[in-house]
């Protein structure tokens, strides 16, 4: 179960108000790879976890941190909206195009939906989904998940640092940006120490059987563009990183197959599926089929 | 540009029809980590790429081979659809709950709106979304997210191969599952290979002045649950991945800050914003404000 | 069954184009609380209602006058957008801020999409969805739904209100703005007089049977955050609005269990499932099992 | 911010394994009205709130208390799928029409996607949207859509409570069924002390000038259907609720206006907007224009 | 505006109750082609509609019919779920693999959350989405968009017509069929009447001036596929139905260009853009700049 | 299977940056009518299609040439961006309106989720939804579709080129416009040649047996609004173009049912069933079953 204690992770005051930025800032709240995204992610990984101890303890600590990220956000979002002229009408809102500009660029469902506060949308207004997240039951690739999810927030975080100068979001920002760091490197310990001990290995799920899988196309690069420097890469000779094979590198596809005939199915579906000289010689035996139905 | 040749990669075709197998195969054609994701992902990413050769090549590369794969799959839930009772009116239907189970657990809209077609949807019948895919600009954030993809897909289509004995799609599993394991190992060697060229580096962005993150907090463990494991971890103390830090672990966080007192946006958004003695008090003035208007 | 009469409930004809007031009023048409949402709100309720006579009737009734404010605002929004400059080349928009400010503040999809005309969309352009209406069969839930309904549209139009100083569209405001109050008393009326005649009651649905829920935390107030003025409320002491039982107030919870173990499901989902030792005892027979498959 | 504690509320064991109410379960954590609707609506209540205090207090602490229900139903969800067949091959599986039946009543994602786990999504598969949530600033509108949210959550547990006779699931419904009576008492609670103590009054936003609103048809039933049963209910005679108008009935609509003529938008947006006779005279014209930009 | 009589415009009642089948029949009530969206694209036509006269009098007019079948399958929906064994707890269920089939084939949340009644989704459970529906202002290419839809819907209805042999239904269904037939009739004759009169003709816009079309590829059948028989049909050879040019047919493309190299955005968006050499001779002078800031 | 050419099938290089104009074009790249519909619709129509030979061929040939055009806009956004002022912190963009003006009319993900790159999404930030496509499986009616989604995008196009003079941009545009003139054309001609072979015919589908429709009201006009001049239009008298019957014109419908009685589901369902009278009678017995059970 959880708890709430009224304090904040770290100061979450902006300077003036910006009703432009309110609504980027939406983007890590409630967008692809936003605080909502990293909670719900890490806390459905907890509960659809299989083993106590370390991974889990780790899951729930984590998940619990984020949405108290998601919180500084939606505090940050709604200060930057208290004062910011959202379209309400003013003569100086209405002449002046600094002020049109602005109104123009907010996300105008915080001023008529929320009353000037944070949405769980993300800064085109996409309401937050649960098809962001991602829970398997595999540690090895849901900590890779994570690992992904950290890069994509902490850059993201990197991106709107750039597209302010107010120093009470950007001193927000540095600390988002410095916890992205610590759970960045804290997945990629632990997706290694996974590996290190044994519970998960590459290819992942590393205990399906490799006999049951087609060895011989396990490690070839296919290319199927044009473009020839792709050879060079380190995925195109030389061992793989699971250790269990060498790569090689082809000009398209080493194996092909003729495309099977199209389907035929029940004439009762009314598909397209039968050529017109065909037609004729069936359709008085169809019919008659269809009409006795 | 593209172009298409009329034939598969591999052999696709099942043993015998398979109305509720053709809707799980869904997953992997049109689910979160199913084959379009994968293929418009890495094209996207190719697209916004900004640099000419190797890492451009093997994104156009694979991206087209991914195309293939929603080709396969396609067509053999075609095949595994063609001759199933999809619910068609017949008297063995009606009173077989072997049947009827089977009606039960199909796609609908595969009878319904496709005709026993493959449909750009997930097992559950949600459609594609746009927002599955990832493609930042920043390499290594991109190729991590494409790691995690083919781990997710790979765990995926190891799992469906165990729900099925027919040997034709089994097949078509374990080709998949051999050129998930390609994928897999590819995207690795591709983020090791831009780490060691020093083209990117933990954490990402790497390139984002690190004195302008809260260093103070860069390297905790908070552990914000009650599980104690957690600290036993290879993220709970010693050096971080990125090389930059240590890590340290800490009962709770180590930095807070009082709740910014709540905000009281422009009365005419009509929120509750005032205690009922206050508003006494205020009534009057704002009324005449808002008649006045 | 349904008529239509080619004339409008109040005039809808704004004083002068204003395309971004055109995309503001797209809330209150195609949002989770826009016109839409009620009109087919109270008319899935009529289909679905268990009784005839004057709860059905006014159902019907009121979901077709919704049906109606639709269409004054589609009407209204393509006056809006007659002559207003959509972002058509034309030197003074490229080179004017304040019409540049306009075209940025835009709908897009009114001029690209509808070429100067109304969406089934909100105010940040999301389509309208059939998850925004409530009909669950039970009248007092719905009426409770359908007031809040009332409520938050009634809110969101007064919001609207002042975000212009158009008579044309004003005018139209005030009619709904009256509209919306009749509908707001209306549905709390009628949920009283569900509750007055014994039809239901509190709490909904009010025969499920009172000795089949765990009856000592019904009336308990469970303060999980650290917030203390909760305890203040009629909610945590005194009668209960049912009249069944009497509040209590509880710092943190009353009942707790420890968590259930993690699961072990079969070992065919890839799960991580064992710690690395047991693994290490595990691995010859599960890999026996699975190659022998 | 948020701790968690690795405790349930209350236990949430099942008897046996049952993959269908597995599935069904999904609806009240991830559905519209399910347990993570609730959580994170309080919570942005909270956030968006505009005054200190017990309203704050209230959110706070039952967003948090919310949030444990979600964990407790995921947890339920995770132990009914442990050990059911999920479709892996089996011969028992493949010819008994019983477990083909349960097969194909499942959620197929919970077994592809989540390895045997609980997913944020609701009983038909689709994920939890940020669209479920109302959180608007006026707290007479939320604690309205709030008592709502309860009434329908407990009247899907109500149903949900008939459809198993496990005794671990029928434990663990019992005490949310409770909750859910303290919730929907709470809320309604609190939405009448906001009226007593003057904060909030109907109808909602109460501060709204009412001069401004078209006063003569605030308390009119329209009847727009032919049922003649409504003009017995309460809302069409008498006082209204608000206490500031009487209703009265009306066959039809009290007002009317004639539709404005059609709208005819710059000829760049190639509509049709011109009759036959009339495009002939104005072709050369429009050509030339069009022509020359 | 809309008025509603409580009258369907056929008889819609089931013989026996089937609730698969009702899941099924809400394709075509709330799906891509139901019912909803024809009366909602009709309406919206109308709605953004430039010439007054016989098509907005046909749009309006159709509209209204359409709602009426949105209610004669809601109608029919509730009432195949009246009696049907939707999972409440009953020995016989939990036993009878014919009944358990039943269990597992029906929409959940016409149980759960309507209580047994009709929902705004599709038979896979995927709510009724706005952007199902097409009014471009342009009213030939929006008929064919009708005509489209109609036949799509004709087509769905008629294989429902063959998953069931109740009479009721199947009664409704040929009442559907007719108004079908008459709509795919009635779309084709008001395009064609349309480009008769010359108020819009092929290509669609017809009034966009076509010497700023790249004239020289606007007849080239151009084939990216190696299938050779396209070349065989109509569209590769003699006159192109708009009446102004001569199709050609084309072994792939006749023009290409060079992809222009990749964008170099600024450095602040920390995309992958510069390689590692070239790094190392920038990383000063960035870092530099980017401390600065 | 796929492969793919470092060329594009035409010149995308605009004249200058603009951010703004980059989140139109995202509207035919990601929209409902984008390229990456026609791609996806065309390609699961060949997958789905039932016979081999000309119509096949040339789903297939032009599916691939639309997944051109997707690369070719996507390539042309990320050129449109790359310079562009995306709301970087800068003293100029903060003070001028113009700038301003520009980065609220901007797609903000391009900037903070992609790096200044193309996304899959439409112009207002929608997703591309799997529910835009269409394959039926029944070519007569998926060839309308097809005809209509090219006067559609073609439509869009044509507005679009009216939003910009850059001449990189507009070229483009003709490029795009002629290929839809021809694939307008295509599509028209596909769908006279299927009807001419006889393989299909109106209405669609052809070969269900029209005798099992309600033939009496098949090609009946009914005027459901109370415009009068829908009787002057071909769809009101005269022969119907499947040449199957003779139009009539009908004020109002010409067939009518009484609505059937309200369902009375399970009690346990806790609908609002039993008026009040009734109620009480029957509370006991209720009850006492539920309390039974």
């Amino acid at each position: 179960m959880f708890f709430h204690k009224q304090e904040l992770q770290f100061k979450s005051t902006p300077d003036k108000p910006d009703a432009v930025y309110a609504r980027k800032l939406q983007e890590v709240l409630g967008g692809q790879y936003g605080e909502i995204t990293v909670a719900m992610q890490y806390s459905f990984q907890a509960w659809n976890s299989h083993i106590p101890g370390k991974y889990r303890d780790l899951l729930f600590g984590i998940g619990s941190e984020e949405f108290g990220h998601v919180e500084m956000l939606a505090t940050m979002i709604a200060q930057l909206l208290e004062k910011a002229p959202l379209g309400i009408t003013d003569d100086a809102v209405q002449s002046d195009p600094a002020i049109a500009a602005v109104v123009g660029g907010t996300d105008m469902q915080q001023a008529i939906v929320a009353g000037a506060g944070a949405r769980p949308v993300d800064s085109m207004g996409n309401p937050w989904s649960g098809s962001y997240i991602t829970a398997s039951g595999n540690l090895l690739a849901d900590f890779t998940a994570n690992a992904n999810a950290e890069m994509q927030g902490r850059l993201q975080v990197a991106r709107l640092y750039h597209m302010t100068d107010d120093h009470g979001i950007r001193d927000m920002l540095s600390f988002l940006l410095a916890r992205d760091t610590m759970h960045q490197n804290q997945w990629i310990a632990a997706a290694r120490e996974l590996q290190e001990e044994g519970s998960e290995n590459l290819p992942v799920p590393s205990n399906f059987p490799l006999k049951k899988e087609h060895r011989d196309v396990s490690y070839q690069y296919w290319n199927l563009s044009d473009g020839k420097a792709a050879a060079e890469g380190s995925w195109a000779s030389g061992p793989a990183p699971d250790g269990k094979g060498e790569f090689t590198y082809h000009d398209g596809p080493t194996t092909s197959a003729p495309m099977p005939p199209p389907t035929h199915p029940d004439s009762r579906f009314y598909g397209t599926t039968e050529l017109p000289n065909t037609m004729e010689k069936m359709a008085g035996s169809m019919q008659d089929k269809l009409n006795k139905e």
